[in-house]
Formats: C-alpha cells, structure tokens, sequence
C-alpha cells in the first residue's frame, strides 16, 4: 500500500519510469497486481490534470504512423507533453504487433516531451479497452497535455477508441474519383475531424478532392448537439510533407474549447465514465466463470448436456445456482 | 407440476393446442411461467423423436414466404408433419412483424399437418434465439418431421439459426451478372445448400447463372469434415411453379442421412447444445444485474463514476460485492 502511493507521487511528478510500470500493473492479469492497479488509480482520483484524450483512426496505409509522428512532434516543440497508446485489435489474438509502435515513430520516441506505449497484449478486445483505458488515465496523472489513442480501422475497435477519447480523428488516404472509401457511415457518424492525409506530390489534387467529397457528406449528417458551427469537418494534411498539421490542430483545440464553454466535455467524459463503469460490471460478473470451481462445472454439464442428458436451461440454472458470489 | 406433466403427454400425443400453449410458456418473461417451462423442458427429455431441423435465411424479396408454403405443402402432402419457426431480428426492436407470417403462408397454415409460429417479440435478439431453440424442442417433442427455421438475411440472426440447426439453407434471387449479391463469406461458410429461386419465366436464365457462380464460389471453400462429396451445393427453384423442391428436399435428406451414418449429425446437436448451455450460462449470470436492488446500486453507483468520485473500476468492484446471487 506504501508502495502504491511511492508510485503514484513519482507518477503525478511526472516520473516516465513510474508511468511505465504503473501502466504494467493495470495490463497484468494478476489478482494481487489488480488489486494494486485498483489502489492505485484510486489514489490517482482527482489529480486536477486535464489532458486533450484524441481517438485516431485509420486503415493500415493511411500513414497513420508518419502522422503521429509528425503531429505529435509539432506538438512537443511547441512544449506541450504528448502520449501515445496504441489499440491493437489484432493483438488481442496475436498477443501484440511484432513490429512495435517505437520503431514506426523513431524521432517521437526519442523526445524527452514523448511517450510511446504499445497495444497490450490481451485474450480479448474487452480486455484490451480496459486497460488502455486505466493507462489514459495514468498518462493524464502523470501530466501528459494530448493523449493519442490510436486504432485501426476495425469498426468495433473504432467505437471503443471513440469511447475513451474526447475528440475522434479519423485519418483517410486519397481515394479514386468520387469513391468514398467504404467508409461505414457508423465511424463517419462518430468522426468530429476527418483529416485526407498524403496532400503532396501527385496526389495533392486527389487529396483536395477526397477532402470536398467528405466535406459534403459530413454536411449532409445529422447535426450534433456537441458541436460548433462547421463541425465535423474535413481537411487534407501532408503528414509527409508537415503540412496542413497546424491547422488541423486549431481545429481540434477550437472544438475542445468549444465544447468545454458549452458543458459538452464534462457531460462526455462522465457518460463515458458510465459506461466503462457498466462495461467493468459485466466484465467482472463474467469472470466468476473464470474459476477452477466453475470451470469444472461447466466442464461437467456441459457433457451432461452435449449427451442430452440435462436441458441447456436446467443445466445453466443448476450451475448458477451453486457459483460462488466472490 | 401436475399441470406440466399434463400438458407434456398432450404435447406428446401431437395436440396442437397444448403445443401452442407450451411455446407461449416458454416465450413468457414471468419467473412462474419460466419455472414451469423449464419443468416442461424437462418432463419432455427423452422424448425419442427426432425431427429434421433446416434454417432457412433470406434477404426480403427471394421469396421466402412463397418458398416456405411451397416446400412445406410438398412435405405435408408426403405425410410429413412440418413445423415452421420464424426469427426475426427487427422484432427485437419493434416488438414483433406487423403482418402476421400466417398471412404470408395462407395455404400452410391453412394444412393439418403444418404449424406456424411467428418470431417471439422480445427485447434483444439473444432472448428471441433462448425461446426459439427451446420451441424447436417443443415441436420436436410433439412430433414434427421437419422443422424450418427461418430468418432474414441479417448477419447475426443467420448465425444464431445455424447454430440451431442441423441444416442450413440459403435462398437467393438471380442477380444479373455476375456480381455475387454480395453474400459475406461468413454465411456461405455456414451454408450446407444455396438454393436460387424464381427459376422462372425470363428470370430462369440468370437464375440458371447465378447458381452456377455460386457452385463455382462453393467449390473454392475449405471442405468442411461434416459434408459427403458435392455438398455444399447450389441449386435452382422455382418456388412460383413449385419446381425444384422435389431436388432440393432429395439433396438435404442426402446431405442429413449421410451426415447421420457419419456420426456428424448427432455431434453437431451435441456441440449445439453446449453452445446454448454457455449462452444461458451468461445470460443468466447477467440477469442478476435486473434485479431492483442491483439497478438501485447501478444507478447510485453509476452517478458517483460520473461525478468523478469514483474510478469504473472500484465502483464495479463494489457493486460486485454486494450484488446478490440469487
């Protein structure tokens, strides 16, 4: 317990190695590290830190990487803290992404004002959400000013990320004539900016168009009650080239300012907070499946029931009857 | 419990009244109504009939009704006795298809030896998939030679079916071209037979080629251990001229007599059964979650975790604390 709040004064004093490992006991899987990870964020409540929390989205291709890295090094030259996390859907089969994250943005990963933290490895996407979630907040402790959570764009990772972010970015690349990329209208309804990435070289002019394309979709949305005038929109940025990032992070500090003066931005940072709480719920009451006692049990009706022995429905009665309430 | 066994001898004996009045138990949300059902289920085990249990998926507009009523009056006139079983997912949401299917499958309902049971309405789709799978029982249990299950061709109800049955059909319209209807690769993973319908009057010709496709694409696929050479396969009717179906109903009764003297057929039931037994398992253990008391701490809790007074997480933990388990 001492231990715990050793860790949480080094991590709230900014301490990058305290961050670390503090992110290291919310992805173990260990009860005792769990019960830590527990202790610890609670003594992290009420921090008074309030960093900028951006979903990023993206198929891979898009240069998603080269954008962070550009973006998130424009960012710390202008002195502002930047943290990097990583949603890997894949991982949660894979067990993590074999090329890691800090080979894909060397110049990032090098700057004292960066940190970069790999998708953990987990069984499942649940299990992933709800560690990168914890992890943001550790990074908003610790000081960070802008948490990029990035994804790729697989729908169901793409809401999630959108779950835990106070502004969603999804990134595109230029795309052949009018085609709109198969861009599901569920992530365009969840986008606040869309930004065409690749506005240079030759395909600057496709960039502008793909760029009008979604403009003019966007327009013909419904409009939200979370945003200012003009939003969501779209813009072409050259993550190659540096361009066109200034404007799109004006963009993004003008939507959080608006919607900070609005109350939009506590109202949904507390119904997302809900609804992790809820996700946890669930999450939680599923795992007393997880134990050697209700293994065996399921093990064993579930011959009884394969043999026909027993009803699913008897079955499942009998074994939650007798599941221990830990 | 005198009253259960009454009405399982009633069920038995193929008294359709009884039939009807068991599946309305079983569709019932009440806890006495489901105390009783689960009684019923029982009583029912071992029954001794087996009947043949086909899904049936199709987007609107194959003409699945005119199939339906077709190929069930064609059985019916063998002598089989024919259930029919619809789920339907939009009736998770609006309670319910407005157009009763007996209206749809006039000459059916219409036949002694046909029963028609429309979708249950319910709150979401897993309850719609519970009474469903225990009504097969029922029919089964009262004599029914053949059992359709049918649905509209949306993702997860396809797979629900499936899981559900020991065969599963897929009907499709000719398309033009060669473009394949978009099918997802996941349904025709879990298709035993394609049928192409309205193999008809100027349409014959695209059916004729649009079946040829899909045997092609079926051709291409994994071969799956539980199927005898040629199967899956794919094949045209008519369900307008009532042609075909005499091929179709050859081919599934094929499909499960060999997969009977393999072995397949009752290993399959054996797995399903598994299956629901795990999905009743969770189910259940999240119903504990609708009790007053835990919605009261749920809605207290929830306020506090978006308040800011208290992490997702340790809310979670408490109100699993507490929750009680009944």
């Amino acid at each position: 317990m001492d231990d715990t709040q050793t860790l949480a004064k080094r991590l709230c004093a900014g301490d990058r190695r305290a961050l670390a490992r503090a992110i290291t006991l919310v992805e173990s899987s260990r009860p005792d590290h769990r019960t830590q990870a527990l202790a610890l964020l609670d003594a992290l409540r009420g921090h008074g830190h309030e960093a900028l929390r951006i979903g990023l989205s993206g198929t891979p291709g898009v240069g998603k990487s080269t954008f962070i890295e550009a973006f998130g090094c424009m960012l710390t030259g202008q002195g502002l803290r930047v943290a990097v996390l990583a949603v890997d859907p894949s991982s949660a089969r894979t067990g993590g992404s074999i090329l890691g994250d800090k080979t894909r943005m060397e110049r990032l990963s090098r700057d004292p004002r960066a940190f970069i933290r790999p998708s953990p490895s987990q069984t499942h996407l649940g299990g992933v959400a709800r560690r990168t979630r914890e992890a943001i907040d550790l990074c908003e402790a610790a000081g960070f000013d802008v948490i990029l959570i990035e994804t790729v764009g697989v729908g169901q990772s793409e809401t999630m990320v959108a779950e835990m972010s106070d502004l969603f970015l999804l990134l595109l690349a230029p795309a052949g004539g009018d085609e709109l990329q198969g861009v599901k209208r569920g992530i365009m309804e969840i986008a606040d900016l869309i930004l065409v990435n690749k506005a240079d070289g030759e395909l600057k002019a496709a960039a502008t168009r793909t760029c009008a394309d979604y403009a003019g979709a966007l327009r013909l949305m419904r409009k939200r009650p979370e945003d200012p005038p003009g939003f969501p929109k779209a813009l072409t940025v050259s993550a190659m080239e540096e361009a066109g990032l200034a404007t799109a992070w004006e963009a993004m500090t003008e939507l959080a300012d608006w919607r900070r003066d609005h109350g939009h931005f506590t109202a949904r940072r507390a119904a997302q907070a809900r609804h992790w709480f809820e996700a946890e719920v669930r999450h939680g009451l599923l795992a007393r499946l997880d134990g050697s006692e209700a293994r065996a049990a399921l093990a064993r009706l579930g011959e009884a029931v394969a043999a026909g022995e027993m009803s699913p429905a008897k079955a499942a009665q009998d074994l939650l009857a007798h599941l221990p309430s830990r």
